[in-house]
């Protein structure tokens, strides 16, 4: 009876894709469960059977996305990483976080309404800080010379609220290209740091999104 | 009749006072104008003279909070700015911001109640971008060799959202000593470019912050 079918999971997800296009484009607190079955065509009741309440719900949707953002935040010290490979992943971890925007874009108010998202979230974003530092040693920036530990944290809380800040420096709302901005900005952080080649390969490799 | 006396002035300060205090510790969601008079001792309909509404409420806090930090973001071209100077007004806009915390701490979900703060609050972060900017021309950061417009967003960035960061990093809630890292972490985004006695001056400036 627990075993889950391929029928079931796709039900699931369903139901997860839609609650995620609805929250982004709504905001959380302004969509009901019922709205996501109407939405589904969907009873509610068929849905209560896969999400029993919206926390339920909100919770899963976090940890689908903390499995896609986990899945990158791994880092191979064996391997050189070389900076086109950490724009890469700079990049799709920007990605994910705009397909996941509805949480960056009220991250305190979901922490507040949903408890058990607390812990979760603080695990992901010291791994984040623990990543961040751990690249930049490997792309060669020096601990002797430069607090790493504060250069990470500056990285991840661009990254985490520069959807954030976009949205509130301009009362027209979202624009999918100014959103690409975001890696630029980190870049600049790195720019400082890095030597004269890797600093080319950046400004070429974020040049892109400026042009947007 | 529409004179304000100094004594209609002193409670309308309480009631700002008072309510700030509440929305720092409880969060403004939680907190009703009849909560606010009760803690003032003064009948919800003497608080409904001074504001009709708690949206007036929080208009009037907002405006406070914006006099407080605008008075902060003049820099005197003429005047030789140096390092020091330059982050005494860093550490006064973290301690204004703190003492308004409640609004950094949900800022997007302010915005999204209260649509008239959506304006001022844009006005007020292009502002902060601006004198970002001028002030690390002023500390001698040369914009044919850094993107200036960049480093400034990026300080604003910090600046805005480090207290939700911190919350977000820590499941245990805030703490006073913490929220001093913020001027740190903003002085490891300008120490790259800084020269070698601004360089010294910032250390030791920002080296009090991190013995809390």
């Amino acid at each position: 009876m627990a075993i889950a079918t391929p029928e079931k999971k796709k039900t699931k997800d369903r139901i997860l894709d839609t609650a995620l296009d609805l929250f982004n484009l709504e905001g959380e607190p302004n969509v009901t469960t019922n709205a996501i079955a109407d939405e589904l065509d969907m009873s509610p009741g068929n849905l209560h059977y896969h999400f029993k309440t919206k926390a339920d719900l909100v919770q899963a949707l976090f940890a689908r996305f903390e499995r896609k953002v986990s899945s990158l935040l791994i880092l191979d010290k064996e391997e050189q990483v070389d900076i086109v490979e950490a724009w890469m992943k700079l990049s799709l971890l920007f990605e994910i976080m705009w397909v996941y925007r509805f949480a960056y874009r009220d991250l305190a108010q979901l922490l507040a309404k949903y408890p058990p998202l607390r812990r979760s979230t603080a695990q992901l974003l010291h791994r984040k800080i623990s990543v961040a530092q751990q690249g930049c040693v490997i792309l060669g920036i020096s601990k002797d010379e430069v607090d790493v530990g504060a250069l990470a944290r500056n990285i991840v809380v661009l990254m985490t609220y520069w959807i954030s800040f976009e949205l509130a420096c301009d009362v027209q709302g979202e624009d999918r290209s100014r959103f690409g901005r975001g890696a630029y900005q980190v870049t600049q952080l790195l720019l400082p740091h890095l030597d004269e080649a890797a600093t080319q390969a950046i400004r070429s490799l974020a040049g892109e999104y400026l042009d947007v």
